[in-house]
């Protein structure tokens, strides 16, 4: 029997159809490949990328050098352009402003044949510094409303460059899904003074069977009303509204959750294409007094990892409704990725 | 330079990237092929699907025999199953019901390798006849909010049998793609008194430059918004909130409007995948004294059809933002769709 349920998070029902039941033999295919002739990621071919906004480089060395270990560029073709002023205008009935923000390359490695399941925790942790270092320095301008931390992995995951890199996107608006995250964690705090995320924390560790891992420090698991099969997210079970107030060590920490995710994923899906996207507290929200502060941590938000592994096609039916059909329930995902033989895979 | 636009039907900014200016040749390549083996949906296999609940056939022709022009029945492996009670329950901080609703497939010819596009605007009549039939027996359901209707043509598109065929599934909840609409329409109506679509459609015919196709009931443009490269909606220039109302003549005005689309797409963007879907107004809405009401016809809904070519790929900002970035302005879209030509496509 098919079940709705109900993600108190994205505010949304998904439908789970568990009378098909994928396995993840399921959605094991041939991945399509990306092909390039010369990659402009790779170490020694800086010249061909805007020179670099951002670096983790040994000490006395040169910016847009080769002897780099993680590199942040602007992208070349951006979606929208860092110049100028927002200019917002009416046209009859309609609204238009023009396409200031940012969009920036974080390559993760010189290494052009490594995924970042690949990568070692301590080079994990250099590319989480230099998201830290992006949010922080974006941040501060006002003209942003939010700044937007992705991975794209693998062609069917729209990436068209192979060489592993994340992407920043600063934009003078709130995207609608944080703000529907935003308006749903307010109003619960708002309701019941707490934070939603730590609750729905609280309630899968008291569950139990969605966890895929948990260290202590981060618990990742598959989301009780999963939109997707294998979906994920990572959280905090410390509360914090503020993915940039981490530390090293808890850069570290999140780094090595991270790769474990990833590993895991790599073994059960045989390297599938996937996304994640960081979802932290806008700079507004950082900088104005909210609901929800007690002393300066707001609990009115709890910055998280959202992972989804691309493994089935989105169709009319959830383009036109706004619904997912999940033939995967999470209990199953998590199962399997919890019990990952992860011994044959590069760690 | 990239402009933001806002779309007031989805309450939502769409991100115009013209400077990447796709035309139709960029996205003309290769489609995936379904493949099987015996087609349930040919003429001569109708023991191989569930017993019709709806068919075209000539007068005194025998349900379930081989001698149909559209044909309606259940899917095998529905998401949602008609028995039962809707039946609703906590489970601690979450919630969920149990997958009560109708999933039904409409094949739109007997014929196997005709798509849609290739039929006869009288056999697309006969099958908007069947989702106007459908429409009218599901709504009387109590525990449906929403009867859904669309189309996916191609892999691309998530169809997984080439067969052409429509889909519907009622609903024990209202899609929130749906729920958004007819907010906003009520809204602008109790702020005007006027539909918002119908206002849309005044200003596109004034600007002219996003209009497809004119025939004076039915207006296709690609809208100011465009989420897709191609996206495109069809409107009727009588303000009507309700498919289900149409009469057999304007249905055959519809069906050429939408062939007349259909082929124009198929030329100029060479047979791409697509998902059409059918946006109506809601069952409760139909049942209930709402505001708006003006005699019999509520003014804060008007149906229509969206479609989008599938040619992009969903990738992580646009599933962790919500926003679209869409490389094709529609007045561009536009212009190629209504220069096509389709003299050497099949009519």
């Amino acid at each position: 029997m098919s079940e709705l349920r109900w993600d108190p998070l994205k505010k949304s029902w998904v439908i789970i159809t568990s009378e098909q039941g994928r396995r993840p033999r399921d959605f094991i295919q041939p991945r399509e490949r990306i092909t390039m002739e010369a990659c402009p990621f790779c170490r020694g071919r800086e010249e061909k990328t805007p020179p670099e906004v951002f670096a983790i480089r040994p000490q006395g060395s040169i910016p847009d050098g080769p002897d780099w270990k993680v590199r942040v560029i602007p992208n070349k073709y951006p979606a929208l352009r860092i110049e100028g002023n927002l200019e917002k205008r009416g046209k009859g009935l309609y609204d238009t402003m023009n396409g200031i923000g940012a969009h920036e390359i974080i390559v993760e490695t010189p290494d052009h044949d490594r995924s970042m399941s690949e990568l070692s925790a301590a080079q994990i942790t250099d590319v989480l510094r230099a998201y830290r270092a992006r949010l922080l320095d974006l941040r501060r301008d006002p003209r942003f409303r939010y700044v937007f931390i992705f991975k794209n992995h693998g062609a069917e995951a729209g990436s068209t460059i192979a060489h592993s890199h994340s992407q920043l996107i600063a934009l003078p608006v709130t995207p609608p899904h944080v703000a529907t995250e935003l308006t749903a964690c307010r109003e619960y705090y708002e309701r019941k003074e707490r934070c939603l995320l730590c609750d729905i924390l609280h309630q899968e560790l008291a569950d139990g069977v969605r966890i895929v891992r948990d260290d202590g420090d981060f618990v990742v698991f598959a989301p009780y009303a999963s939109a997707f099969p294998f979906e994920l997210r990572l959280l905090t079970r410390r509360h914090g509204h503020d993915f940039a107030l981490l530390g090293d060590r808890d850069l570290a920490a999140l780094a090595d959750a991270l790769k474990d995710t990833l590993v895991r994923l790599r073994s059960v899906l045989r390297d599938p294409p996937f996304n994640f996207v960081l979802h932290n507290a806008p700079p507004m929200h950082l900088r104005l007094g909210k609901p929800g502060y007690w002393g300066s941590i707001p609990y009115d938000y709890h910055w998280h990892i959202e992972l989804i592994p691309r493994l089935t096609k989105i169709a009319g039916f959830e383009w036109g409704t706004g619904f997912y059909m999940n033939p995967t329930p999470p209990e199953d995902a998590a199962r399997f990725l919890r019990e990952a033989d992860t011994s044959g895979v590069f760690r």
